[in-house]
């Protein structure tokens, strides 16, 4: 018989804005007779709290307040030490890490070498400096913890356990092609359609960062380091040796869509002000594209076949799913495979916003139990 | 520290047809030194071999030679005693059903109580009486095993595991609406396109059947009743109250796409020289689709609104996903959640063939360890 049902898993969650604060109300939302999970400690950048897991926040109204009155700074030594001590057969410990933090990204390794598993949305360990990359994976494979990064790809789309899947099973992925980032898709969404003409690439970027699409600084978004990054995790995912070896995000061939003069603008209202200077730039590329029955897509491809992986501006037939399908701010993933042949494997919807998110950080904890 | 690496899981595969035998074929693909898995029996409807753990079956060469030379018959009672007796904290055991046997999914009851976790790409049992699916549902409850039946929907697509996670973390499923049948997509994608004009039903139908398409007599196809079995599934893989509890897939609202004056026909080959008699009907059907700008779809919903579980064939406008983007044999599934809102999440790819289905039975199997 499975001793599953006698097992409990300690969490630690550190990061508690949008989306860690939905992956707490999702957490405690589960019945706690029913859960094997026990929520023991909680840290924002300033502030942290640590409960003995008889103690163990269970409250979704409360715990908000909790860690808001608490005067404890956050420590992660002692953290990862007190929970050490819990570690035995029938009790398990995950961190949640949902900062977009370098530092707690660097403290994956100690952590999963302590036999913590870790979960997170954050892109910066997996997408960031190979050697980070490769002790994150030694340390995990040492101790048997798991490393869980599902949110970090189209939120709560299944991308990385489908890939992984894939992999694991022995498919072989000729290419991964999609559009990665909500803001680049709602931007082409809406500048790039069938027709000739259309709002001004300013003017579209101006409504995406007024409903809060974007980066409070729109280059953030347009120089393609999101895609980037997420090219990156899958790549690595992937794992192929006919793939380039990525020292990190930097070395994906990413084409930003900032033009050169406006590189290094300090805030988004003078990124803002100055953009039109190249709305005739951007016409001019959706008129050649629709010349050729296509619209401008931005989208990130992990090409097996050609060794490649890349970010930029394509053109597609007005007929291809990122043009007939997409729309808002959605995400869309084709997976083509030797399995998947002709015809791909596609997830496509919300990939951003944080009940989403929260759903794959707790789906990925789902995943340990 | 996780004790995972010193767990092996003991795998009997039950049918080694086209999905049996490519999943045996995919799991001896994992390097032996590193897989968790040790296949020690196989059984056809005829044959049947057993090893011990320390004999497993290692070669992918060899294994069809090892039950096709054995003279043992299959009995699932000592296969079962043999089975029971090796469990351990760190021996677990699997049992992969790859048939479409309704007396062998009548054994999951006693094999989940017997702590024995099982994994199946056969709908009989879920989408079967109620009453055996109660006694799954408890006996895994009661064990602790797992019962994993991925590939029952969507083949290798990830469609059962999104929905867990949909449900697992709270969100609230408003719809689930698909083409779930491969041969009802490659069908009504020949049939219905966007021009009121196109080859005859009964014409599609045969090229379908030729094709290797269809089941050899197409009524068990055209019936509906593959669709009926899926939603079946689904809809119990919801449990909500708000859903009808389907005493059997028979339960479900179907449209039969058979003539009624064809039911009963005995064999393929006499149904499909009838079949033409009726083209003018479905002529007619997709003229009268055409001139409201729509395509005929055959198509299944979960509807949580609604309360209804129905199968059928619906109009779609020619701009919806259903009529742009499928293709082939394709299924496609739309998720309309309380998160996933006003947009679906989308998945969509070949629902059906070895290989796929195949994967996501391994992908189960790779679940448990
Ligand atoms: N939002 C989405 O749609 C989405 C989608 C996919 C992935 N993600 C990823 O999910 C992560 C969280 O995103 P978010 O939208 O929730 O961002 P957010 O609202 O800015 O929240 C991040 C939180 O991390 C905390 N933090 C920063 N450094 C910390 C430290 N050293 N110790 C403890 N807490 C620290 C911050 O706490 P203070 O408030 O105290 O500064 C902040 O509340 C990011 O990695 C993001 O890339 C987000
Ligand atoms: N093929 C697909 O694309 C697909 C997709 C999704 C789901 N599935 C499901 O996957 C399952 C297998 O499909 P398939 O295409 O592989 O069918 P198949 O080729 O007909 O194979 C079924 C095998 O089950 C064996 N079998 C029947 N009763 C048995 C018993 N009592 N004990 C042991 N073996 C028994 C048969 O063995 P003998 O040869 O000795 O008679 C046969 O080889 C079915 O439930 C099907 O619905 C298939």
């Amino acid at each position: 018989m499975s001793t599953q049902k006698s097992q409990q898993m300690l969490v630690a969650v550190v990061g508690v804005g949008l989306v860690g604060s939905e992956f707490v109300n999702q957490l405690l939302s589960i019945p706690a007779e029913s859960s094997p999970f026990r929520l023991i400690s909680l840290s924002s950048s300033s502030r942290t709290v640590f409960f003995e897991p008889a103690n163990a926040i269970l409250s979704p109204e409360k715990w908000k307040t909790i860690l808001s009155t608490s005067n404890e700074k956050p420590d992660y030594e002692t953290l990862t030490r007190k929970l050490s001590g819990f570690i035995n057969p029938s009790t398990k410990v995950a961190i949640v890490d949902n900062t977009s933090s370098d530092e707690i990204a660097s403290l994956y390794p100690q952590w999963l070498k302590a036999g913590f598993n870790v979960i997170t949305p954050n892109k910066k360990a997996y997408s960031g400096d190979l050697g980070l990359y490769e002790q994150i994976v030694r340390a995990s494979k040492e101790s048997g913890a798991r490393f869980l990064n599902e949110s970090t790809v189209g939120a709560g789309l299944p991308v990385i356990s489908t890939l992984k899947e894939l992999v694991a099973t022995g498919d072989k992925v000729k290419k991964i092609e999609g559009v990665f980032s909500g803001t680049m898709s709602y931007i082409f969404n809406e500048f790039s359609t069938c027709s000739p003409d259309g709002p001004s690439f300013s003017s579209v970027v101006s409504v995406a960062r007024e409903k809060g699409y974007t980066e409070p600084h729109p280059a953030d978004d347009l120089n393609g380091f999101d895609v980037a990054r997420k090219l990156t995790i899958l790549s690595r995912t992937i794992g192929s040796s006919s793939l380039p070896s990525l020292q990190s995000f930097a070395s994906v061939k990413t084409t930003s869509l900032i033009p050169p003069a406006l590189e290094g603008i300090p805030t988004g209202d003078e990124f803002l002000k100055r953009l039109p200077e190249f709305d005739e730039e951007f016409d001019k590329m959706r008129k050649d594209a629709s010349k050729e029955g296509k619209v401008l897509r931005f989208v990130g491809v992990v090409d097996g076949v050609k060794g490649e992986v890349k970010a930029g501006l394509e053109k597609y037939p007005t007929s291809h799913p990122f043009a007939t399908s997409l729309g808002g701010s959605d995400n869309i993933i084709m997976f083509h495979t030797e399995r998947y042949s002709p015809r791909p494997l596609i997830i496509q919807g919300a990939g951003a916003g944080a009940a989403v998110t929260a759903m794959g950080v707790l789906g990925d904890l789902l995943k340990l139990v």
